[in-house]
């Protein structure tokens, strides 16, 4: 089942087409977007080994001048640095304002490339094509570009859309297990703040984490209600006023635990399933979700193979300092997303620091 | 006379205040604007030694908490680099979401303290507080921001739109007489383009250079004649889409000028004028535009000290190969912004080039 999906924004609008098989028209789909004739494909090695020869013969087809860029993989790539590089290449193709930036790989090269996109010549078009699976349920969808800071995640970047994105599901089947879980836990989020529906599939499903292997109807199914959920709520706050905020859920511990942990120990779906474990104990400690419902989403964590505890050795009172320099803070208060049922959060900049680290605790390997 | 000329944007608009000794009153004015309490100041040390103690007291006064960041004069510094310094200063004070860059100085502070705000945390808020007449009518004026790659000018930059900006015509009596003279061909720039009556008030005017010491009315009417002639046009065409282009008269060759003199020997506003009086000419040969009225133009540029010569020493071929370059070159094709008339202009990309190269001969110190 193919779908597309409507990004309906304000100055501009666009399409998610999720089609098995899909890469291989992506010249055909921008095509239809009239832009210009030269094209910056910008990928990592590894993705560009497996895919790269596809996209460019993709893009070939309908005749775009090609050129491209591959950076080193890894969220510790994602620096001013590894932009710069973009730059250069962008440079030395004499890419114009009508040009486009291909970004072939997972969220990294996505919001690096979306990023140069951004700031190339004030502003030049991207398309998305996401090749991990946390990449085309979040990161390639909704506009936020950038790279980190030595001291911090995503501190530099944009709001800056994308012309299209295409997911093309069959890539899943080379992803490693580990990344492929980790999207999971982003899907997840979507069933708990959205979609109630969504989280009932999830459930139901027997083998979750083998989908892409023995299901591809029913992943591509996942993908497109995720992708809807997202579009609906950045549709609605698209510079993240207030109401987007809330795909935050997860994150606020989340981010604190991936900077704790060098961004190395623990990638950024295990960190959003540990920091939806605690934002869901806050969420039945402050007596606003029943708790029964709290253990639904911990054993839906728990069967796609993600942590529901703290890895050993973290700090407490480290993780609660960290929080005070989250981009979500404002006049100094944390700001969380707390379930108030599955399919509905509630934001709150009013959690107890002490309930924090109660439940913080009681999450800590034993 | 104080004036505020609304800039009105699709999705944002804003005022921009002149006044006369308006600096001491910088807080009062933001304070309406319902910003965060925290506000960073970016500004050079030329400009801080003279204004600093102001706008620190400025906004203390209403309760805003202050960090500063100084950055090297000039527009070699204006790079990457110094945006970091600018991203250090904003992590070490904990700049939320709702803090404001406050950008005191020329345009090279203005445009990096722009791009830093919109790319730290995803956008902050700028507020623009012009020191110099080309800040002043120019670059604070738009939303353009953005830094210099090692191979060419303001490649790097976003769209992003400030909050306020404030001119006080006071403290151009500070202002070096060159950099004086320099921000005068922008003025003049608007009166070609865009408001004809400007132009005679110009050409009427005796003393042109001399005019912030001796006529503050007539200069705080030419401050908010152009500020308004640019606003009207980047109200009508914000992302340089058509319209907005004609505010690049001048610059296409000037843009060339200047880099292939490294950014030293002409500065922006005479390499604009060298430009002006390029593009008067090729109007001229084309017949688009009465000689006597390009004549007209040179005089004024003239009488108010600006160079109408290139350079000597310059190669003409190698300006014209420098055009290609251009961010407004759109699939190869050079675009050129020529006037019909003292208050009208159209754009083109069919200026043939043995057209530029003649022109650009006559224009050789002989």
């Amino acid at each position: 089942m193919d779908s597309v999906i409507g990004v309906n924004l304000p100055e501009q609008s666009y399409q998610i087409a999720v089609v098995a098989g899909g890469l291989d028209d992506l010249g055909v789909w921008m095509s239809r977007l009239k832009l210009g004739k030269k094209v910056l494909v910008v990928s990592n090695p590894v993705i560009f080994k497996k895919y790269g020869e596809r996209t460019l013969a993709a893009l070939k087809l309908v005749g775009y001048e090609v050129s491209t860029c591959t950076l080193p993989a890894g969220e510790r790539y994602k620096t001013l640095k590894s932009v710069q590089k973009i730059y250069d290449v962008a440079l030395e193709n004499r890419l114009e304002r009508s040009s486009t930036v291909v970004a072939l790989g997972g969220g990294v090269v996505g919001d690096m490339a979306g990023f140069a996109a951004a700031t190339w010549l004030r502003g030049i078009n991207v398309v998305q094509v996401p090749t991990s699976l946390l990449a085309m349920v979040d990161s390639s969808v909704g506009g936020k570009t950038g790279v980190n800071h030595p001291q911090g995640k995503n501190l530099i970047g944009a709001f800056y859309q994308p012309k299209f994105v295409l997911i093309d599901p069959s890539v899943l089947k080379t992803l490693p297990p580990r990344e492929f879980r980790a999207g999971m836990a982003e899907v997840i989020k979507y069933g708990i703040i959205w979609d109630a529906e969504l989280f009932d599939k999830l459930e139901a499903a027997k083998r979750l984490d083998q989908l892409r292997y023995v299901d591809e109807e029913l992943l591509s199914l996942i993908l497109a209600r995720s992708c809807q959920a997202k579009a609906d709520v950045v549709g609605k706050d698209e510079k993240e006023a207030g109401l987007r905020a809330i795909l935050n859920y997860g994150h606020t511990i989340g981010h604190a635990v991936e900077s704790l942990t060098g961004y190395k120990l623990v990638n950024h779906g295990e960190a959003v399933a540990i920091g939806m474990v605690a934002a869901g104990q806050i969420a039945v400690q402050l007596k606003m979700w029943k708790s029964e419902e709290a253990q639904r989403q911990d054993a839906l964590i728990e069967k796609t193979g993600l942590p529901t505890q703290l890895p050993s050795g973290l700090d407490i009172d480290a993780i609660v300092d960290s929080l005070q320099t989250d981009k979500k803070v404002k006049d100094g208060k944390v700001r969380f997303i707390l379930p108030t049922q599955i399919g509905a959060v509630t934001i709150t900049d009013q959690v107890p620091a002490d309930v924090i680290r109660q439940v913080l605790r009681q999450m800590q390997v034993s």
